[in-house]
């Protein structure tokens, strides 16, 4: 089983390099990425190969030469927040280069399966009365990084329909995680907090946007075993919701950090972290993931919470 | 009055330049290409420039410097069957110089109006039941260009939404008339009608793709007027339909040059011509830019195929 890994040196990968260095599959796996190759478990059969994504033509070489089993597909260009600073960057870094992979995989003719990830953003601002949100719920992308993703998503439909290529989707939630940078709201918080215990103090100001979204948060690791039962087990053109079924507030995110350091946090809402459009509430439905495929969440909010704390305590921002 | 046309070497742009040479409104027009500039009506107040819509700076310095009243967008990677054999080719070329165009206005900060021409090909196979497709159908693109077309069309919600760009949207029905190249299938069959014309044939063999599809065919010239109703009144964000709500099978658009030429053709079906997937019947509601903005076909279809055919006549395919 050999599995072609991109975004290799980011977040998602490194914990799904973690769980292929233990899982008993005993995979190949070759990463790919822009920079340096990151550092990786021993006990992985691992090689890493330097390749810009935008360059279709060597993406179509390397699928023609290593016709992997897998591709993961976790380069992407994911904050939100810095895709409406530089939208155009982020849609070639997601729906482009998610593209040339795709059109290498026709071209070649491999047998390969692509995990295409999707984003719970491409649901945009849904009423309360359908949360939570299905898969058939009418897309309303309200973000640039939402439209990336969507763009993604069709072409991938289109692909797996007409071209044969074998494509399994998702709309993946809120990741959180050790290792996560504090471009992400969650490890943004942690850091705060961490830098308020480390200079002793009792309570800080931290600066946010708006505290009041609610968002459904993921631990990486289940998203990892996710993203395995779908290769593993779903049918080519399905797609499905990645996401705990639990909307979180982010005032109640902050609660909770406030109450694992004993530090008060006094919310200052800044202008800068404000977004031209924002979704209100994001909270997914996990009955298909459920019902197909018997993937369910097995790492608790306040634990995944505790660790990235432990995290962040340990590195400074 | 500035119009800014991008494609201004293309079929729909010589009609749109045609239109406004004698429309009284003496507008200033930029063409935009990446040829040599199009020969266009004296009585224009024309010039041209050469750029790249793939070089996103370049497009923010035109447009910093233009700042156009509207942005015709004519510029296309515009056949379905071509889209099939260069789908990353299509995507660029649509989506991507599209997202440069409107993100060159939102970093200019112009009050620019963005004219965003979509397609019928977005509705993909819909079932005879909901036929006439009006807007609010669900969308299901089957073809790497209807996509391209999706994620133009998300894009554009998503930047006059959230960063009030004004953009006015179409998804326009199959364009018919005079110097569409034979890479369409109107005038395919019109090029080969007026071959077996000229050879003295009284029957020929026409290779042809499916003949049992089902299309909404628009004058180019009423699309043009349709255009200039939408960017005149339409509001900011709107979407219409620019299509004749006649459905026509292409069987029938080969009888009736039959019956103009008193050439019989003998329909063959050519594996090549065929596509890995197809649209059975693409059939408009036109209800909502009539009622909205009171415009409708003014050209029978009879007469553009009778124009189409003389087009061919004088022009050897």
């Amino acid at each position: 089983m050999k599995y072609l890994i991109t975004g290799c040196n980011g977040f998602v990968a490194g914990h799904y390099l973690e769980f292929l260095a233990t899982s008993g599959k005993s995979p190949k796996v070759l990463g790919v990425g822009r920079n340096h190759s990151p550092v990786v478990p021993a006990a992985l059969d691992f090689s890493y190969v330097l390749v810009d994504l935008v360059d279709a033509e060597a993406i179509a070489s390397l699928m023609a030469k290593e016709k992997p089993d897998y591709v993961i597909h976790l380069a992407a260009f994911s904050s939100v927040g810095a895709s409406w600073k530089d939208p155009v960057a982020c849609f070639s870094n997601n729906t482009n280069i998610f593209l040339n992979i795709i059109d290498a995989v026709r071209r070649v003719s491999c047998e390969t399966r692509v995990l295409s990830v999707g984003s719970s953003e491409q649901y945009g601002d849904q009423g309360l009365e359908i949360l939570p949100i299905s898969e058939d719920a009418e897309l309303k992308p309200i973000s640039p990084y939402a439209a990336a993703r969507c763009g993604q998503e069709i072409l991938s439909k289109v692909y797996a329909a007409a071209y044969d290529v074998d494509i399994v989707m998702t709309r993946s939630f809120n990741h959180i995680g050790q290792r996560q940078t504090a471009q992400f709201v969650v490890s943004y918080f942690a850091s705060q907090f961490a830098m308020a215990e480390r200079e002793g103090k009792k309570s800080f100001r931290l600066q946010t946007g708006d505290c009041d979204v609610i968002r459904d948060f993921v631990d990486v690791r289940d998203v990892v075993l996710a993203y395995e039962s779908i290769l593993d087990r779903a049918e080519t053109g399905s797609l499905y919701n990645v996401c705990s079924g639990v909307g979180r507030s982010l005032r109640v995110v902050i609660q909770h950090l406030s109450e694992i350091t004993g530090i008060k946090a006094e919310i200052c809402p800044s202008k800068n972290l404000l977004r031209p459009a924002e979704n209100r509430t994001v909270v997914g439905a996990r009955d298909a993931i459920f019902g197909d495929l018997g993937w369910e969440p097995t790492i608790a909010f306040d634990h995944s919470l505790r660790e990235i704390m432990e995290y962040w305590r340990r590195n400074k921002g």
